[in-house]
């Protein structure tokens, strides 16, 4: 097996990169949610992150490494919408122009959020269009650098400073945790998030959590190498709707053990209902599939202490309101 | 002036009585809310606290502090919600059996969360009938002990325990803060969280805040004596609908020199509104005065180091679903 695209190092100059920058998120342990579970858990708030996402992390790492003639050249990402309010407001921040090409299906509220944070977007359809072939053609002989999602080395460290964190709080309180959950849709988040936890707690087991409909990292974690979903596919996770894990983030998870588990679109837009009404905070489908495999006991947290992560809340009004009946 | 009737120590004392008890809560500084405010805002979350408000605080604080014989005979309170679930949960995890007296228009999953708790509720009118006689008569000669929502000096210190999290917090952080902000009913959060800062702090400037209707608090501290307010007056804010400040909250509040100010209940319900869309958290109208104050400009954040609180979250579905629209 070939060495791990990123290493705990790696997490660590990433953390130097965005102090002050980024949020620090709280890590919540709420009585309702251990009571349901029946054991310990942990929640990374990353809802509460700088543009509503943990994307932003990933985003400042990468864009703030750009050398002068990139940051002038201006940069290109392809996203649903997390990574392009990331990429989005991470320029804005360090004086970059940016083009976001987003799918014909994201989210209203995160296209215009995208768009506030100031950047340029353009659109395509996500059933029909390559998208990596549309930001390649935007970018065209201008120079602008592709800012790639997840399968790349400064945004999977950005992602892993979450993990850090994670640790951090958790040696304060003199917990060590059992397994830990992390949402999962091309990896980058999972994979940085897993080389900061399984460096400071080698005896964790570690879930990546994805939709049932979207298990292309599960299945590539049991075969041995990388699958596709299905194009005709759907899930209300929009934050997910990956084709397949990148090598580099495929290569971490296969290194470290981790197992893909999935839970049902019902299961994640229960879990924003519940996480709203319970725990007081909001999150948006994508961003709780891994609460909601403990909720839905898709992993066991009985009598275990376990870690998990709301990863985002950048959920149209109109979909909460529904998941507050659920 | 007579001796403030609970002291920084008394703070303390409560502190270590609820450690592992109560949530640690977070503090929040989101740049969403910064921008918005134009200086920098720190926001305690006590709608992520045990009950899903800043109240178990003070129930736990004085339940745990009964003798044996008033615990085996119980306790009695009367709330409009917050209170009730605070005390009902305390009492449970101490085996104290609560009945709780509630206002026939409290909202109705407040009433179920209490009952939930596993309390006893009886209803009252609250505008024909007087809850504190309501109560003595519950209590009757059984000899249980009434639990009052805020004038009581175990009730006041430990809702100052919150405080003291945030004067930790800040000073982790190097800042010092220029003023705070705390939503105001009877002024027992008031009256314990500002003991707490301006012994940390002590040049902030304090200010209570209320709904316009329910001014008692900011009346009382011009005129120097306690006011009451127009028993036809009504809010939305089902949090602070108390007639008048109690003498021992009160006069903690004339003695610190804390300001009144208030908002309408529209902007009290824009506010619950903004924070769930842009702060991807959930709180009551009576929760969310304190952050309405600072974003409707009733106190100027701008260029200052702030602070105020989201003091609960345990708002109707159907209400909430209302205010994402504002």
């Amino acid at each position: 097996m070939t060495k791990p695209a990123i290493s705990y190092d790696d997490i660590l100059d990433a953390a130097r990169q965005i102090k002050g920058v980024a949020v620090r998120t709280p890590l919540y342990e709420s009585p309702a949610f251990n009571e349901r579970v029946g054991g310990r858990v942990f929640i990374k708030l990353e809802n509460m992150q700088r543009t509503g996402s943990f994307k932003f992390r990933g985003a400042y790492n990468r864009l703030s490494r750009l050398t002068d003639t990139e940051k002038a050249a201006g940069v290109v990402a392809f996203s649903s919408g997390n990574h392009a309010q990331g990429v989005a407001c991470a320029a804005t921040m360090l004086g970059i122009k940016a083009t976001i090409v987003m799918p014909h299906d994201a989210p209203a509220l995160k296209v215009a959020r995208t768009k506030g944070y100031g950047a340029n977007v353009v659109i395509y359809d996500r059933y029909k269009e390559d998208r990596e072939a549309v930001a390649r053609s935007v970018a065209g002989d201008s120079g602008a650098v592709v800012v790639p999602p997840f399968n790349n080395e400064y945004v999977m460290a950005g992602q892993g400073t979450a993990g850090l964190e994670i640790a951090e709080d958790l040696q304060a309180l003199g917990v060590t945790p059992d397994q830990v959950l992390v949402n999962c849709g091309g990896g980058g988040l999972a994979s940085g998030l897993f080389t900061a936890l399984y460096h400071h707690f080698p005896g964790i087991s570690g879930y990546a959590v994805e939709p049932d409909t979207m298990d292309d990292v599960k299945r590539s974690l049991e075969t041995g190498t990388r699958q596709s979903i299905d194009p005709d596919a759907r899930s209300v996770c929009d934050a997910l709707l990956t084709q397949s894990p990148g090598d580099l983030t495929f290569g971490v998870l296969q290194h470290l053990g981790v197992t893909g588990v999935t839970v049902s679109d019902a299961e994640a837009l229960a879990t924003v209902g519940f996480i709203a009404r319970e725990l007081k905070i909001v999150g948006e489908p994508g961003g709780v599939v891994s609460p909601a495999a403990l909720l839905h006991g898709k992993v066991d947290g009985r009598d275990k202490v376990s870690v998990c992560i709301v990863s985002g809340g950048n959920i149209d009004p109109a979909l909460l309101k529904d998941c507050l009946d659920l």
